[in-house]
């Protein structure tokens, strides 16, 4: 091996160290990483694209389209969408797919004003400034959930423009999910008929349809498009997500995409192929239960969190149903060990499918032995 | 091992081996599939995200942001940029750098008309749409250019406004570059000065740097931003990319991105961090001068089959050191076979490193197999 090669391996020995060590804590991002996707490896020698509609056929063969389209369909499904008006495709992550529905949004009804909580994640504002949207943000409960008093507050001085509202389905902070329904009724009862509700379920989309209530966040619940993330409830190596929409509103960006001589109506053109791969597969292996299970798994480790802080003193406490405990901000060292997010003096753990209560009882073990007594 | 998982491994075998044979007749799509990148296999366990800004530290450490940098530091000097006033990142293909070159120009000049050749491809249209930009679509020369009287006509019409141009660096057809200093000149005659060129170097820019003489393409020739796909040129497993802006500019948008508190100038938030290592591998392993060989060695294949062609009767052309050949469509087995793209009854090669006369000495006999005598 030269010399040149050599440096390249040690950097990437090293690289790989860093990156299994810093993976071994990780409480505070909500990755799961629980995966074994080695029979998929030998993809990775290919250079898989899914380029354009997913759902129209193209002459680029080298791809996993027909697994894509099971993954679309596989979610549709779990967000109980009307099999006869439903498209979507694979994202590069949730972001994407927000961005997806709002520009669906915007096509439909091009004056709208948007509105989103200020618990809202900062890539929707991202999203709007992007599509040259006007937005109000509303405020926030204690809890993280919209007020929806001044969201019917902010609507009522805008009655005579559409609306447009990102819900969302688990806050980055501390997994509030707005209720859908709420917001149509009190958009309904100021006699707007031009109303468009987008679900940002990057982080609990992934196990809301298991949970028990059901939180109101579905297309049967009255939202036009969901946004989830791949690379987080499911867990993937790369970012990736799934948007679902409406086909007919789909078909109308469509339309205007096919002026401009293309049948391709996503973002992109060019389309990672191996990340619905992996999507797929997390699928086949996991079933409906396994599913149902890592839901109930999450739970259980949450409820656990939750407690066993409690027990030492520290103030930790979630919304019903949630796999987020949110507490106050350990010492530096403890959030730095296990990449801790911090905002406003607050820490949250995300109990991912593959947190196990082992891990939670080495940072309780940590969180003690920094607390000043 | 059980019914449902044998079911699954059969599936992904069929699909391997139907990829595999896919990948082997392909001159249509400007993809090297020449890569080795089994090295890089182990970080496949885990989930690289490079979250935000490659340049602004993250609490998320499972990433390869400093090859990200260093990969973005390449680019940025073959395409000569200025190193006091750079940044970039790396995207999910050519067609997001697009789309963040136009977002930069949009900033910059909110009042901006867009202008590109009809050559254009389709997902500038589809960017701008997205940005919600007018645009006025510029007629094209015979072998694909932009035609600067007709540029010069329509900007014309629009002199109170701020001018985008988006120049190709080798459209997808005939990989027809735009020659940024003419446009450039044809703009400050007007006593425009407000203007901005966005290069869509998707194809080309892997390999324009080491074309002699070299193309008018790059910061030095006068543009403020260029876009270069990773899956081309060099080659890799899934879509990637890298945009390169001037600092000055991206700071614009990181000033209004801080007010809603963040610090993330990219577009989605999530980032792909398999993808820069693949392109940091490669860039390791080929260095400048293996960049060089890949250029010298796909212009040889191109000349080598536009004479072959010519041989045999078929009016191939190409335009000035292009690595794309461009004939008349042959029989539509052939096409299938070659998967090629079939455009006003003309189909084209992309002579990518990949790509050997044995190739095309198989691609010409199929043609002549086919040709009525």
């Amino acid at each position: 091996m030269s010399n040149a090669n050599l440096e390249v391996s040690q950097q990437l020995q090293q690289l790989l160290l860093q990156v299994a060590d810093r993976t071994k804590y990780f409480l505070g991002y909500p990755v799961s990483k629980d995966f074994d996707y080695s029979e998929l490896l030998p993809f990775l020698q290919f250079p898989m694209n899914n380029l354009g509609d997913p759902f129209v056929k193209s002459t680029y063969q080298v791809d996993s389209r027909e697994m894509e389209r099971e993954v679309v369909h596989f979610f549709a499904e779990l967000f109980r969408a009307n099999p006869e008006n439903v498209w979507g495709y694979v994202t590069n992550g949730g972001s994407e797919g927000n961005l997806y529905g709002l520009y669906v949004a915007r096509e439909l009804y091009p004056n709208a004003m948007v509105y989103f909580s200020e618990d809202t994640h900062y890539s929707i504002q991202k999203n709007v400034t992007l599509l040259n949207m006007e937005y109000v943000i509303v405020r926030s409960q204690e809890n993280g959930e919209i007020d929806y008093n001044d969201l019917k507050e902010a609507i009522r001085y805008n009655r005579h423009r559409p609306v447009v509202v990102v819900a969302n389905i688990g806050t980055t902070m501390t997994e509030a999910k707005d209720d859908i329904p709420r917001i149509k009724q009190l958009v309904a009862d100021m006699a707007i008929e031009k109303c468009y509700v987008h679900a940002d379920a990057a982080l609990a989309g992934g196990f809301a349809p298991f949970v028990k209530p059901r939180p109101a966040f579905d297309f049967v619940d009255g939202c036009d498009s969901i946004s989830v993330s791949g690379h987080k409830f499911i867990g993937s190596p790369m970012p990736s997500g799934v948007v679902v929409v409406k086909k007919e509103n789909r078909d109308r960006i469509a339309r205007k995409i096919a002026y401009i001589g293309s049948s391709d109506a996503t973002i992109t053109g060019s389309r990672n192929g191996h990340s619905p791969l992996f999507l797929w597969y997390a699928i086949k292996k996991l079933g409906v239960d396994g599913f149902a299970n890592r839901a109930q798994h999450s739970l259980e480790v949450a409820s656990y969190t939750e407690s066993r802080l409690n027990e030492i003193g520290v103030k930790a406490w979630r919304n019903t149903n949630a796999i987020t405990v949110v507490f106050p901000s350990p010492a530096v060292e403890v959030c730095a060990k296990w990449q801790l997010a911090t905002e406003k003096g607050f820490s949250h753990i995300i109990c991912m499918p593959n947190v196990t209560k082992e891990q939670i009882d080495e940072f309780v073990s940590d969180v003690m032995a920094t607390t000043p007594q």
